[in-house]
């Protein structure tokens, strides 16, 4: 049995992480920690895991942290990530780290959309943690970044598209729609029921920071630099995400759902809709796939494809252990069969 | 008093010009028509109308219903609205049709993405009853034919833009957001609750039949004909909807809240949010105002526009009875003056 | 017109306040207080009131306050309202407490369930302000505690019962149930949208502080004291309120309807259901009415009352406008007949 | 591997077996039935389980049903089942129904409440199918009658009290709260998302059909028949049911969490709460749990017993598999080890 450790267990993805290791039959989880809420079961801050996660939350430093497992996952806020990482990779642990710390490569493009980085050295070896996309350097990398939520949902929706050429990526244009879990479990006034319940908003407009990191990915794909408008909105759900993604097509296509279909043949996590069928995210809730559908539009000349994910499985912790089946050599659907929950 | 009528009042939109009549001045309500509660109190079908609302629901005929109102809101499905709209009009009454058969001028274009048009002889004179943009034409019109609910936030969001030929009309994309309240009230598993809360999918991607009315009313400001992508989505909510509108400029942009704020500055229905905040759909539930925010993004040399509006209200029946004020000579903002409810 | 302040305005009564009071035709808001907010216009903190309530939030001290308006409204915290209500009432002024500290008229059940008093000198003074039970003492005082908003509903739900004797009071179960704005506007982890949407819980069972409130009330109307069970639950909705009321009838009952029409004939705010029929929150929503279902059940010997309001208006803000019009002369109805918003 | 198969797979209880039943390692779903939806994949109905589950919906007469299966879940409407279940009897087959046609053991009682019973021979060899009370009959029968979702969530909040005597029978009052998912999938006004989101309203007050399941069940643990109030409310959530119970202690009690856990010491989905805390059905989204909360308070005499439960599955399908595990002798928690899902 592998020991996992989880780094910031209170939190919406820790909780999650907990949910799908406990039943995972590889894993043991030895050590979860938690600031606030040190001293208390997890299971007493997650009614939800009475009787199934029976580990207490410990506030630990990492010298103390790398004793007690020897793969870890790191649920903390950016920044923070940075200090804790480096200190377990160079005790020998494999990490997946959920923040965003070790997505950017470029560590100026990192400074201009965060702040100052200080980890850079460890850049060059993280991987960007999209198994559809990094399989082979996953399976041998010390330190996968997980991806972003609203990330993973655009580039998986992308890849095939812009792998074959056949739209114009300066004409991406990404509307990002997501659940309320994204925001974080912190006490916040904007993520009060009342002031989400009912209702529906943009934010961010123009100045989101998983921008940096999708144009990363689709400029790796098409093989050049992309630049792309991304509007994240809040819907009044708790999980999901789903992206309405426009771009001009080259020429006019037909069998788009066929090509969607081929490129993904063989990944178990990502279902392409028949055409004329769309995503919704309550068909993925709870779990990792991905679900995506596709249309061009003859009148316009566009192609429009919608991209739906949990946020809280395939945009964070059921990717992240994806990411660690792949790193330690488990099948890589192992703990992560679980059907969506509808209605 | 004007004595008024509301055909097809067991819907939402007829309960909603129900709710507002109650408080308006002006009129008394005459006559409610629905045949599936024949014979029943309107607040029996609506208990939120107990003791305001005091009038029978009827199955009544055209003839019947003459003698009873001077002034008519039909609200019923396009395709009987033109049975129903020319009989009024030709016994001299005033019509505003919440429906979609008069609001295309052009029959063809009707005929092309709805079914056959058996009033086509109207189509002249009814005014698109946008007051924002037709004002002089309503007061002077015997027939208003009320926008759609999306058509209204998108129009009222493009039109600074348009009229001052700052983007490229060629490259708007319009990505909509609405409340289940769009739907209606008809029974059908689709809209049950547990088929839409916690969820979030688009709907009838490119073959809304929305988007001939948005493309008419653009290519007007623009002066000359405009293809857009529009892509409606269902979101977890009541009332309201949110477009969220791209396109590019012709220039670098700046100053377009005040660009905005000064094209509105007689509009008391529509309120331009100050640069950096956006609208959200809570904050105009139940009103008829429609809030607009503006950002030109530098990055990709953009405009996105967010323009929200509560559906049932400035979507439909508020500006029914705003059309119905200018028509009748009221000061238009009578019975409107209804406060968003937040939360 | 009557110089108006509002102290404490940032939280949703204060809100629900000023989007009552810019509809009211005898008022002005003058002054707005709000730690928090000071400088900030109160549009900016609650958009929906933008171009309609004109005012900047201060912080003020209670001695700054006194110049600026004539009457108040203190929505402040309970213990706060303690401190700053009996100033107001030196300084002549008229005051409706929306707290809990002068509802309770004896000071030592106050501070078995809160905390000290230190202003008991004013107890003997304050009405409690529910209208249809204390309407002449309300209209001579110069403070009126508003009623909690579980109370308002189990006592306007109870009182013709008691008051006819035909239940056991030593029988009543009260099973309620609110909508989140009841936990009010701060930041805290159990009001996240994620931890409350799509669930259902109770709280405080057996302890909750409106329990009191509820038993002098009804004590007063049933001429002895009454120990009641009281528990609350949170339900996934903004507004509103469900009390479902157990008493034991003393005989076989009838005509329980026709009984509270009676009771209530002359009150505008009260709606009682005909028989078979019961209320529901979505049908009070955003209005002051309070709307009553009855039930005797033969099987069991028990009555069954559903009452419902909306927690923020006929349970806060619309119930405290009730009390200034019957305070300072207004017709009582004023700025009141709001109808309810439904959908 | 079990050949087995859904009669009606089309509604929420059918969908949520074949979500159950595709992680379930012993059986293999052979047929599902579906009027409405005969010749399309179940997957098509509910994209969710696509990839999962790969069926064709099929209309089919019972002769031709039973060559298809070993068992069979009869998830259709009650009348409905008493038409279809013995003729799956009478050929050999073992049987879960999911309707209320076998759980009344008196047919009396039965065509009181519903209609004539047209399989009483039937009623004798029927067991109710709720294993923590009657694991051994359910082992070795043929029929089992799964308990109603309001049935489950209250019998078993209440055995440990009854079994004990520390509670007056004829005391119980019974306040339920259930999702929308209750309703069932079939189109109706009643369910739509506008009529049930942001409210809460109770239903069929004191005749909901439940009742005389539950009094049949507590009569049984008391030794006496029992007649209890029972009122159902409906809770803007898809899914969850909690029950509120009140009932007078025959004396003043303690360590009633303590009895309630070593009543339920060695049952796996019944989860006691610490003294001092509740349960709340987000912490049992989508699991067959049952999690239970009590508190005796002094100041009424009374106990008050909080129940929940997902309707889904420890309210239909999760029990329903339980069932089917006792009854073909697979260990109890086969394909059921499923974590809530939070948030």
């Amino acid at each position: 049995m592998l020991k996992v450790g989880i780094v910031g267990a209170s939190g919406y993805t820790g909780a999650e992480l907990a949910r799908i290791l406990c039943n995972h039959p590889e894993v043991e989880l030895t050590v979860a920690t938690s600031r606030q809420y040190a001293g208390k079961p997890l299971s007493h801050v997650f009614p939800s895991l009475q009787g199934r996660v029976d580990i207490l939350c410990e506030d630990l430093q990492v010298e103390a942290l790398v004793d007690r497992a020897d793969f870890f996952f790191t649920a903390v806020p950016h920044q923070t990530a940075m200090d804790i990482v480096p200190q377990l990779i160079a005790a020998g642990k494999k990490v997946v780290d959920l923040s965003a710390d070790f997505r950017i490569h470029d560590a100026q493009v990192y400074e201009q959309w965060y702040q100052a980085h200080s980890a850079k050295d460890l850049l060059a070896s993280a991987v960007y943690g999209l198994p559809e996309l990094h399989r082979d350097a996953i399976c041998k990398s010390q330190l996968v970044a997980n991806p972003g939520c609203y990330p993973t949902s655009v580039i998986l929706g992308l890849a095939p598209l812009l792998k074959s050429g056949l739209v114009d990526p300066e004409t991406i244009i990404i509307d990002s729609k997501s659940g309320v879990s994204g925001a974080g479990r912190a006490a916040q006034t904007g993520a009060l029921f009342c002031e989400v319940a009912d209702g529906f908003k943009a934010y961010k407009v123009g100045e989101h920071r998983h921008t940096p990191e999708i144009e990363q990915e689709l400029g790796g794909l098409c093989g050049k630099p992309v630049t792309v408008s991304f509007t994240p909105h809040l819907v009044p759900m708790s999980r999901g995400i789903l992206s309405t993604i426009y771009a001009k097509a080259v020429k006019p296509l037909s069998g788009l759902s066929e090509l969607y279909q081929d490129y993904y043949r063989d990944e178990e996590f990502v279902r392409v809709c028949p055409t004329g069928q769309y995503p919704a995210t309550q068909y993925i809730r709870g779990s990792n796939y991905c679900d995506i559908g596709t249309k061009f539009d003859p009148r316009t000349g566009r192609v429009i494809i919608l991209s739906a994910i949990d946020n809280v499985v395939k945009g964070a912790s059921g990717q992240a252990v994806q990411n660690m089946n792949l790193m330690c050599g488990f099948p890589e659907n192992t703990g992560l069969r679980i059907v969506p929950l509808f209605p």
